[in-house]
């Protein structure tokens, strides 16, 4: 198929500034586009990216200049979605009602227009808020509770009496509520913790694939309104997550850990268990937290600490060697000097203290 | 529901401080417990949170002394486990027999008492002793043998030939078994090493959610008995993992590395390919292990080295910005002091050898 | 069972230095191998180990001498692999055809040979292609199209569109296709980037147990022909990797990175977003890559740094608490140099200039 640049001007609402007869093919990225297709560039730093482009056209911000073809809109993410779903449009999966090939309890409540696909299997006492999507392959334990407009994507796992809120997402292999990983040792043998709570997810939380949300040992571990966790993340038993966190790829938080709203936890970072990250604070990448962080502060490295003063001891250790160096320098001048300073003595008949010279 | 105070100190045959008339109405933790509730507190130091908790009444420990009504007993989590189990009773899943809409193969033998559940796939030639559960979406792979008591969560997938032992328990979407990453560079391609092996998990493991453990390369990828192994854990091929070890959530252990007895694996830590961890050795959290850890040693860092030393070199590290300060003022000085030793001996007619100045 | 010595030659087509009557009844590794057993030994440095192996025999690259009988080969690990084979021989699944409690879209087009093992789930216009395995518990969303010879191992989950190539294997419970974790903060809420994109994986490539790839925020994520990635891996969304590189278990590669050809990523790497490695470079486990890298380089540390550099620093950071009290004794030697040259001053007449003093 294709568009004429006219078209997709009028279909984003946008400012033409070429041909409008001009033929579009396809819409891709900037290093991805081909001959023919239509790009986005949202950015003046960019500017080398778009000189490069294969594409035919560019959609732009107002005010970006281009010798290209282009169409200048006010939100240049939302008129490139626009266009791509043309070219590549999504389809919803098929509505499927309740799959007969679904496992479900006699005792489960499911609500209206909720999708329950083939070989998921809900367990009993289980209560489905509306307009939920509940893939193939899900596994929802006896007694948990869904929300409305919940999406839980194929294989998620829930163990018993999770508690979903309204709108949450949980992508493919996500498993929630397995045991917390607590032991005592008795008698040789690590010996588990109770494992009698349960997971409290609460609304607008998504949840990236392959990530784990363990059980509280008594009460529930929670993940506040509007968080978003990543990929392979891992939040352990008794943790409290506070609102619209930020929980990045790999990270991982231990048991009863807390943190406030609107803090940001970024890639393969871990925080010890027990401590308290206060709201807004910024955990930098492949950082590693063995205290409390206040709030709004920013930290790096493992251990943590200030970001600033990590920042300060990387530009140093990287003069480390150097500084070896240095100091053995300077130890020999020293040396040298207080040679001098022996001879310089001995030769004027000085007494030497050498008490004081060890001092 | 509600108890009388005096129907929990029954209950856990605990000493009661207080009327025993009080109404409670249910169990939680120091943060979480809301008025007219029970709450636990195992230590003295948690002092704070306990005048600060909303709860009506707390377990404690024989000798730890509050003002609160409380209920004192020997073992607080015991105690308190049985408590909540009032409160919030915990279901054992429904006995399910073999289910018939799981998938058995004929040649699959299955022990008296064990539940298979929907939708759990058993492969060929599966053995599977008296007593276990095996959850809704279960993979068993041809030839696998497994004792007695053994859980598995839902999804989890058992490769071909696995070896379980007695009251095994793995949790949801772990996968045992797969290909060991082992290539060889042949003509620009990578080519896969050989995945004859298979892996042999010892009795009363437990492994958690997306955990991976992959098979040896000629023979068996072992889990030594009694080992804890957390969420996320990566064991690779050919590892021989020893008994009552405790791995936590996210470290890795590369190809053909051992560990003793008692090993303590703490979160993201990494250990490199054919090496070996002493019995009761620490690693310490985000460390990377690059050589031998001696029995008993606790190490530190990224590569990890000794705790102790490790701590000196944080300690020193944190200094770093102000000892390159230190050191550059130093160079300073000393240059103003040969400058003085310099202009003293043209003043005394000394003759300067820069030979010996260099030096 | 048991074969001779003899036998076993015959087999690999390998040189007998021994009595061929030997009787084998097994054969495993150096370390595991119980007496009547085969081993291998495939590097003269080994020698210890094969000293102390329990083996009756060993296979032996031509060249590496030994006293035990042995049997040498041109490719140890090809003859070994022969010979684990014969002791335990590996059966392929068994055909199933399209099993018929798999669940396949009538829409779907599936190539001939290839085999849908029950409890799979197959999406509306799903091309798949010849002679390929897909095990029990996989999900393949709408619209997506693999080549021949696929082999997606149980619970393995395809989001829709996902482009597979030839020859295509990915273990367990891996994710390809999740949403990509891109927010914009809008009224205080988090708002997901658009996810019209999908997963291209070209040929050959391999994909570990628990790994998860990202969609593309448009258009593909790609993953370069030849590539394996290990367990746990994860690939961000709009990444490019390129061909033939290892990305080891636990490491992450941020949103809109790429790599050239050959690369090697070591466990545990994390790589920020927007950031091009070059080809044949290696990331050493561990290591944080904050910058581009270019072709060829070695790199370690976090942040990532030329890996000579690093190690340099490594071994200055180990005497950093030593150069510590260096720093702190000359400090006191300089002191005592500028109190004598003070006294010497004072003593001599000279006036002494505090302006030239503080300089």
């Amino acid at each position: 198929m294709s568009l004429t640049l006219a078209q997709i001007a009028s279909l984003v609402d946008g400012q033409l500034v070429a041909s409008g007869e001009l033929e579009i093919t396809g819409a891709a990225t900037l290093a991805a586009a081909r001959p023919g297709e239509i790009t986005l560039c949202d950015n003046p730093k960019l500017a080398p990216e778009l000189a490069r482009t294969q594409a035919a056209a560019v959609i732009v911000p107002h005010g970006l200049e281009t010798n290209m073809p282009s169409v200048a809109v006010a939100d240049v993410h939302a008129a490139f979605a626009k266009v791509v779903g043309q070219f590549r449009p999504q389809k919803a999966p098929r509505p499927v009602g309740i799959h007969p090939q679904a496992v479900v309890s006699l005792s489960a409540r499911i609500g209206e227009g909720t999708q329950v696909h083939p070989l998921a299997v809900i367990g009993d006492n289980v209560e489905i808020g509306p307009g939920c999507t509940i893939h193939c392959g899900v596994r929802i334990g006896d007694g948990c509770r869904l929300g409305q407009g919940v999406t839980l994507f194929p294989n998620v796992v829930l163990y018993q009496s999770a508690v979903i809120g309204n709108r949450v997402l949980i992508h493919a292999n996500a498993v929630i509520g397995a045991y917390g990983f607590g032991y005592t040792l008795v008698g040789g043998q690590h010996k588990l913790s109770a494992q009698l709570g349960y997971v409290e997810i609460e609304d607008d939380v998504e949840i990236g694939a392959c990530a784990t949300i363990d059980r509280g040992t008594y009460g529930p571990t929670i993940i506040g309104a509007g968080t978003k966790i990543d990929n392979h993340v891992m939040i352990a038993h008794n943790c409290r997550i506070g609102r619209h966190n930020l929980i990045c790829s790999q990270a991982g938080v231990a048991g009863s850990s807390t943190t406030g709203d609107y803090v940001v936890i970024a890639g393969q970072v871990g925080v010890r268990d027990h401590v308290h990250i206060g709201e807004r604070a910024m955990l930098g990448a492949q950082c590693g937290v063995m205290n409390d962080v206040p709030a709004g502060q920013r930290v790096l490295g493992s251990p943590a600490i200030d970001e600033k003063d990590q920042y300060r001891i990387f530009a140093a250790s990287f003069k480390l060697p150097e500084m070896r160096k240095e100091l053995h320098k300077l130890q020999r001048e020293v040396q040298r000097l207080e040679a001098i300073d022996v001879a310089r003595r001995l030769a004027e008949g000085i007494e030497i203290d050498p008490q004081q010279d060890a001092a």
